[in-house]
């Protein structure tokens, strides 16, 4: 019985999310409605409270799943372009971070906006939000196998922090025209500075 | 009469918007609640959509005020600090900025979070946002006073946005210990790399 229990719990508590991610998507992070949520997961708006600290809690699993939706993405991306070595890899991790962000901007936001309480971020989810920066260390490390860790997702970071920041840069300069073309050489300019610094870069501490 | 009339009206119009500005600093950007500005700056409810065309438009006004206090106090700490040479500078702006952020939390968010609505910015606050490129340039202008203006203001654009994105992902972060002398050390990499491939590049388009 506690295991029929148990999955009960864990497939209501599933449905709740999904419900949440939809109206995310839907209306941005401030459209979450305990209400709503009840009504389309078929359950008791109190257990909501049971299966979750508050709607905060609920936010963050609603951020970590598409969190891991916006990395298979990512990842499928590159799978099916076939990028021909590490440099091509990096520009098409920063091309599908864009079009990622353009294409989903409710859920985009939701995610990386700066209006989300990161303070008070779990750790749990603060980690998994590092998967991504896996996904730019791979490439990194072809290009300098010798390189220590730290080394590399020192340059991964400066690498995730750029592409977010144009990528945000240009979502508030939407209107001045589409910028497709000046954002990749900008990707461009940006990695191959990067990667230069870091190649050359002898004295690894 | 009408000087009087146009002179009171000014007079309404900015106390409005420091008693917004006060609003978005203490409880953030969703804080904005029309009846208490009214209240608060002692006129009716409804002078405040004579006034501006609704909140959101209120709302850049807000901003662009935010926005002009955090370039005046990064401009006096580069003042005060006088850098020795362009590379300091690049430094100092960069600490500035995260400085600020820091300890402005909710005026950062309202300016430079990804949750405000870049699509519907009007043209003249997109405009006055570029100020700050002009104070990033400044510096790569001097390290390289033969490059083009689109060169430098491209390099720009990659410092903001990656100062930006650090900046960003470090308030996700916090909880795993204070990062300044990280953030340092990343600024100081983002820059070198940055600056290195500017002045080297001999194909200037």
């Amino acid at each position: 019985m506690a295991g029929k229990r148990e999955e009960k719990r864990k497939t209501l508590r599933a449905a709740l999310i999904k419900a949440a991610v939809a109206q995310v998507t839907a209306g941005g992070s401030t459209a979450l409605r305990a209400r709503d949520l009840a009504k389309e997961a078929g359950c008791a708006l109190g257990a909501i409270y049971y299966m979750f600290d508050d709607l905060d809690d609920l936010m963050f699993h609603v951020r970590a799943a598409i969190f891991l939706e916006t990395v298979d993405w990512i990842t499928t991306q590159i799978t099916d372009a076939q990028p021909k070595d590490p440099m091509e890899h990096l520009l098409l991790l920063a091309r599908a971070y864009h079009q990622y962000a353009d294409e989903n901007r409710n859920k985009w936001r939701a995610v990386f906006g700066s209006d989300n309480p990161g303070e008070l971020a779990p750790k749990w989810y603060v980690d998994s939000l590092n998967q991504l920066m896996g996904q730019v260390a791979a490439p990194l490390k072809q290009l300098k196998p010798e390189a220590p860790a730290d080394e590399i997702m020192l340059v991964a970071r400066i690498l995730f922090a750029g592409v977010h920041g144009l990528v945000m840069l240009n979502s508030q300069q939407k209107q001045q025209g589409s910028r497709v073309e000046a954002m990749q050489i900008t990707f461009k300019t940006l990695i191959e500075a990067q990667v230069n610094h870091l190649i050359s870069n002898n004295n690894s501490k």
